[in-house]
């Protein structure tokens, strides 16, 4: 991953760096399509100030910094959500949110632990509301979570509640599965924290590229 | 998994846990498939002495525990091959070994994180010499490895040599991958700690079995 964005506002390159780390926290270093790194990954942040407009520690106006702010992670969100979507063999591209974390890191460690599970990620290529696996997953990622408190949901829908089957419209589900992008959402019931983590499903294309993939 | 081992041996329940977390630690604790767990995993070793032979630590002749002890371990290795051979679509059974590390818990982050790398797991279902996906999970894990100390070998072939690339049979190190069971080796030149951890490939029908499972 090459991420190269450029701007005319002007910063400091330590407030620049402190903009883009907030900004990445919040999409590019939250999301993986099979848990394996990059050697080389990369995202510059070149600022020319040519506009006279300040977003650093010293601009005038807050709302300037927010504003922008938000802008550099929306364009930072909408590139993790095209490379992810563009990863091997790729059908269903989920937002996975878990909430009610402790911490980011306990948040992140339920996530990735979630995102990288295979039977989990074979359920979502199969469109599969199998929340047992989800379940499964956030079990063995070490955080001592209290099943009976552990909600999740499925595009609108809950399919588990406190921890055991709720009754939920399967085919409903199945359909939010279905869709290009869909959102799951965990809920751990232990504390305030949430991460918002893009992920994908593991299809048989994925293994045929990279089975076939000549060294 | 559910395991259950008779012996009529004599020792008492102590005795046994011990011999039987010993036998494990070497064996089926040491073993995965795709990383994802069960709920009720099971190991039973139950002993009804009617031997008359002792082999807990109240035993007279020690090469009488010792003899035990390795039978033991040799029943839960070969249920662990049997298990991880018969797994999901499984194709390939490596035997990995990761030596040279600081401590057991190291040699165990490290194995488990080359065996659960879908990159890693999908070349080794195209049988692909692909020692960079290996050394790139490696560097990974979290364990500060200087990859210039670095050996990897396939079958009897060094494929990596102090982390880069080796001179070796390509077509041969292609051979032993094909094999229904492939030894792998890696060095990470830290230590004195090995653990041999049994892991698989992952294949086009684990996707397919996983994906069409319904709820």
């Amino acid at each position: 991953m090459l991420v190269y964005l450029f701007t005319d506002v002007g910063a400091s390159p330590r407030e620049l760096q402190i903009l883009l780390r907030e900004a990445c926290d919040e999409s590019l270093n939250c999301m993986s399509i099979d848990g394996d790194t990059s050697t080389n990954d990369t995202v510059l942040l070149l600022a020319s100030g040519r506009s006279g407009v300040r977003v650093g520690a010293r601009a005038k106006d807050v709302r300037v910094r927010k504003k922008f702010s938000a802008a550099l992670t929306a364009v930072c969100q909408s590139l993790a959500e095209q490379i992810v979507s563009d990863g091997e063999g790729v059908q269903h591209v989920i937002r996975l949110s878990v909430e009610q974390a402790r911490g980011r890191e306990e948040a992140l460690l339920v996530a990735r632990t979630i995102a990288h599970s295979m039977l989990v990620k074979t359920a979502w290529a199969g469109a599969d509301p199998n929340w047992g696996r989800i379940l499964a997953a956030v079990g063995r990622c070490g955080v001592p979570i209290d099943p009976s408190r552990v909600q999740i949901f499925i595009g609108r829908q809950k399919v588990c509640g406190n921890g055991v089957a709720w009754v939920f419209n399967e085919r409903q589900a199945h359909r939010s599965l279905a869709q290009p992008v869909c959102d799951i959402r965990v809920q751990l019931g232990r504390g305030q924290e949430s991460v918002r983590f893009l992920t994908t499903d593991l299809t048989a294309e994925y293994v045929r590229i990279n089975a076939d993939y000549s060294t």
